[in-house]
């Protein structure tokens, strides 16, 4: 595996516990578009965020500026 | 080959099911286009996407925000 | 740990210190938003970001542009 | 040489499919520019693009977005 | 250390001489932000900035696209 | 020295011979900014570029987008 995906990192536990939990997240990419859902899996290069209707979205790690729990 | 390409990843699989199914994709990229089409390959670097009209667009991974199965 | 977290680095020990001190700090980010609290912790990918409400951003380090104080 | 230039690889020979054949192709950058021309050479961090006048462009491989041909 | 931290490279050693001398320096970073002052200290991964009233900005070299000094 | 400085890329001696010539470039960076002048030197992170009241701008190589040699 890569070197950026280190499962002691505290950034990658705590998107383990995201998926683990189903934490609904707003993911902001450097488009400034802002992905809304549950992240479905991680790995080196990619974060995998289902939206409401479940359709899948493969966000590159390399686009990702911020992830925060929704507010609900 | 490069340390970004590993067949083992989920996200490296997961284009290459998109590209066995003949999935039709956007690809949002950094300057906020949308290629739509057919993934054709990948490696390292980039990924091949056949529009419509089976016109070519190499697109360089480096630049990729996401990509998500079109919804039809 | 990757290669860009070194505890011996000025500008670790620095983010390190803010959290230390709980210092309010602006974090710029290359989409221009400015991210605003207190650095709870940070990792080689990663920093989090507590704002007013105790809610957390995770911020990757690759989209930061800078950090600074609050002045208040 | 660096790791990011590998002549087996498909996008590689691609471009030089592209340099052999004096293909005219459109070269999307970061920027949003679209650079018009033939590749004259690639190498691990930079092609050459020939506009219509023969003036050369050096385009950082860094900054491109996609490439492709241009539909006549 | 890492890599891109090179006591013998010019442009390691011209940010040096800047620090040395106290010019007074334009940073112009990926928003287009331009940060004006002088540099306090540069490691691997940052530099620090200091404006008029002593305030410092960690600034990422990750997104510094140009330095030059302020023409008086 | 870091690998992105290998004097035998074409590229790294097209930069060569544009500072032996004195010619004078235009450069573009990923903030859209061009600058205008002559190439002092080139290192591994960085360009030099004199413009015409022999103002030094220390360009970071990473925000590169393309060069090209000023048509009179």
């Amino acid at each position: 595996m890569g070197d950026d995906f280190d499962a002691n990192l505290p950034s990658v536990r705590q998107v383990q516990t995201l998926i683990k939990d189903n934490t609904e997240v707003e993911v902001k990419l450097v488009t400034s578009d802002l992905v809304v859902g549950k992240v479905r899996w991680q790995d080196n290069n990619c974060l995998c965020i289902l939206d409401h209707y479940d359709q899948p979205t493969i966000v590159w790690k390399q686009s990702i500026v911020f992830i925060k729990p929704k507010v609900s």
